[in-house]
Order: structure tokens, then sequence, then C-alpha cells
């Protein structure tokens, strides 16, 4: 008999998973969510090998369990939960912090491996509905293992990671994860929304192109969800928001200024930088 | 014998313009360069049916002229063979700043006809070598004719606008064109080369996903062009850039003070205006 991998919640990320982990080698994986209609969806469509609302008799056999819901759930999940986890067994995350995740693991009994990860992948909508096999095709996925996570579990977090189609794995710190992603996602999260809160968004139909499309894509996002992400690291992202409207301030001075030489020197200097770290944006043709 | 549509410039945009109008009516495409090089990539690749050097024979035998040079390159243009075009033809650009450009085209004698034209594509790179036939597939096309222009005029660009693919014509003047693209277009640059100047631009490798290399995307933008169309349009752009920054600081103090109430609110406003004007995002699986 196969191994079980439970995932629980079966969100836009959970659900993803399902769908992209089926036939990671002998696991069967089962999908936990709350509402009967989730995992009517889900066993009527495919996302993982099955679902079910019965956590209680499932948790206890998990080999591994993926907590995909949000950050304050997943604290609440394992402080409920810390005694129902199959000793020896391997517990991870997909959430977008990973400090407050990680503290949040250390009521876990000894023997009950925890290892962060985040998958930098997703959508700005929600729910199983919009889950998707290809998710994760060509995302890193962050790894945060505790000192003493096992090897064999560490290994099978990079399995995982190929099997649903990741460019790479890396593995770093809770607080450097925090730090940096304050700039790479909850950053561009707030500069989505704040672009949406000009007077001039309704009337800009007509008159917007593939930059702003691109900006403020993730302006729709899951409120609830976000309020958290922001919350759970508020110095590193207020520090990052400092710099960012420090870089505006300038460039909205020597604009203003109407020196064209210093503008020039301004946007030679920003240009190049973004040549040099040579990010490919998402392709336009498409 | 065809008509003949010479387009002035073969870069990014005008080298994609000369691919797209390939077979538009009767007329031949021809484009003018001023280098050899850009010449003969062209005559090798078919963008356009010719490309010249020669400009001084071709401009005075256009029935449509497209300047698709920078801002200061159209408006000296215009200056210098105001009396080169020919006489009931019709003239038209592609540059991202109209009222500049239509007080330029102030300087043509009676009788030639100009309509400012702005297609609301683009990618972040430069050169003849980058352009590409679907560049305007699914892009607003945004025209600013003058009061006297002629109807048989506006109906060539919408004819034309059809042709290169584009989704939609919309005619306004060049005030209001300037003041939403600041809005639009130059301050998601300005966002992008600000994202770009954090220091920890290069330590971010790995740690990206889609809303990060949608955001910085176009910071990789050509300096001298984007010097020209920011000194064009400073007022608007300042008083962009100040919206812009007010919400930030906003979004930055209801973070900082930790008021998780506050935090989700304001979210939720922001994210349902977003919904509310439902443009949607360039397509993540591709």
């Amino acid at each position: 008999m196969g191994r079980k991998f439970v995932i629980v919640g079966l969100g836009l990320i959970g659900g993803s998973m399902a769908l992209a982990l089926k036939g990671f080698e002998d696991y069967e994986i089962i999908g936990v969510a709350r509402r009967q209609a989730t995992v009517d969806y889900a066993n009527s469509h495919g996302v993982g090998d099955k679902a079910t609302l019965d956590l209680a008799s499932i948790l206890p056999e998990a080999d591994v369990t993926m907590l995909c819901m949000d950050p304050d759930g997943i604290v609440a999940f394992l402080k409920e939960h810390r005694d129902h986890f199959k000793p020896g067994s391997l517990v991870t995350d997909v959430c977008g912090v990973k400090t407050a995740i990680m503290k949040g693991a250390e009521v876990l009994p000894e023997g009950v491996d925890f290892i962060g990860c985040h998958p930098m992948a997703g959508t700005e909508f929600s729910g199983v509905e919009h889950a998707f096999l290809e998710m994760f095709q060509g995302s890193h996925l962050i790894l945060t293992p505790r000192k003493d996570s096992t090897r064999e579990h560490v290994a099978l977090m990079e399995a995982l990671a190929e099997h649903i189609g990741c460019r790479d794995v890396v593995k770093t710190t809770p607080e450097r994860h925090d730090q940096i992603l304050a700039y790479t996602s909850q950053m561009m999260h707030v500069i989505a929304v704040s672009v949406c809160d000009d007077p001039e968004l309704f009337a800009c139909k007509g008159y917007e192109g593939s930059s702003f499309r691109g900006c403020t894509r993730v302006a729709a996002l899951d409120a609830k969800l976000w309020t958290q992400l922001f919350s759970l690291n508020t110095p590193a992202l207020t520090a990052c928001l400092d710099e960012l409207i420090g870089h505006l301030q300038s460039y909205r001075e020597v604009i203003a200024a109407g020196d064209r030489q210093a503008l020039l020197r301004k946007l030679t200097v920003s240009s190049d930088r973004k040549r040099q770290v040579d990010l490919p944006g998402p392709d336009l043709l498409n």
C-alpha cells in the first residue's frame, strides 16, 4: 500500500498542488476541505486522488501533511492538531511568510518534522475552481528547513518540486525569506492596490497597455489573506515601502525640475540595473 | 499603381508597423531608415515591402507618412520637412505624448493633414531586430485628429487599426491623452525603475514570482526616449506621482500601525476597485 500525502485546504494553491502532485512517487494525494461543495468539486474534477471532510480519520495516517490555509489558519491548526500527526511524518506548508509559521511549528512534538515551503506561484484569483495543473511550472520553490529536519525530508521536498515542475529549489532561513519577499512580493501587491486607489482608475479603459495590466494584475487580491501576510511581516515591508517612496520621490523631483540631463542619467542607471539582473518578463505574445 | 505608405524610422515600433501593414489596401509599405544596416536588415527580413535611406526622393511621393522616431525627432522632422510632404497627404506618428506632437505639426502647410496616433503596444526592447508582426494584436489605438482632419483620413487610420489587429480605436484630445497616459503608462515606467533602484535588486533572483517580473519588466527602458516622454508631460506625471506616493504612504501608515481591521478595510476597497475595473492581466500560463 502506498503512502499518504494529505493536503489540508483546497483553495487556489492547495487545489493546484493536489492536481500537480498526482502520480508523485507512491503517494496517494488526499485533499481535506471544510465545505462539502469543495470536496464535491475536487472529487468530480480529479483534484487529487480523493477529497474528504474527514480530517480526524486521515490526519494520523498522513506520511506528509501540507497545510494550504492562510497563515493564521496554519498556526491555529498546528496548535490544535499538534498531537494528531503521525510520528516520524513530515508537516509542511505553502505560505508566503515563514518566520511566523516556523515559530508556530515549534508546538509540534519531537519526531514530527516541519519544513517551511513557499512555491513562488499564484494568480489573483481564489478558490479550488481556479486551481490548475500548471500553476508551479517554472516557479521557484523556497524551503526553510528546521535545523533538525531530516535529510530524507529535505530530499522529499526537492523531489516534490521537480514533480510539480518547479524551475529550482532555494533553501534559506525564515528571516531572510521574509525580508526578501517583502520586496519581491508583498511590495508588488501594495504598489498594485495603491495604483488602483487613483481616481483615474475607471477612466483608464481604452488607454491601458501591457505595463498597466502587468503592474495592477495582483490588485484583485484576497484582502483577508494579504492582511495577514502584511501584518506578519511589518518591519520588513515598511522598510521596503520607505525605500520605494524615496526612489519615487527622487524621480518626481528630477522630473519636476525639468533637468533632462539629470533625468537621462538617472534612467540610464536604473534601466542598466534592470538589464543586468536579467529577469525576463511575462511573454507578451500570449 | 498603388499608393505609397512611408514609415520614417524603423525601430521597434516602426519596424513592427512595417511588418503588420504589409498588404494594407493597395499601399506599398516603404520604410526609411538612417543607417544602411537597418535598411539591409529590413530588406532581408521582409520588414515592409522595401526599405531605403533615400528620404528626399520618397517623401514627396508618400500618400501617408508615419513618423516613428522619438518625440524630439518627430518635432524636428516636421519642421525640417514641412515643405516636402505631398499636398493632400496624411502625416501621422506613433508617439507616446500627443500635445507636443500636435503643436509641432502646426508647422505643416495647408492641405497636409496630421492625425496624432498612439498604438498602446511595445516591449522593453529597442531596434528593428526586436520588431514583430503581432505587436499590435489586441491593443488599443489612440487617435488625436485635428479639428480640420478629413473624414477620409480618420477612416483610413481606423482601417489601419483593423489591419494591424488592434482591439479598438479611441479618439480623444491630445491634452486628455497625455493626462491619462501619465497614469497608465509613464507612471508604470517610473514605478518599474524605482523598484529596480532598491539595493535588494540583485539579491532577489530565486525569490521572484510573476508579480515582480510583471511590474519591473518595463524598467529595461530606452533611457533617451523616456527622458523625452517624461519631460514633455511633466505636470501630469508629477501630479500622478504625488497621488501614488500619497496612496503608498497611506498603506505604509496602516501597515506600520499594526491595525489589522483598518488594513483589511483598505485592502477590501482597493481590491474591489480592481475587480470592478476588470482589466485582465497578461496570461500567466504562457
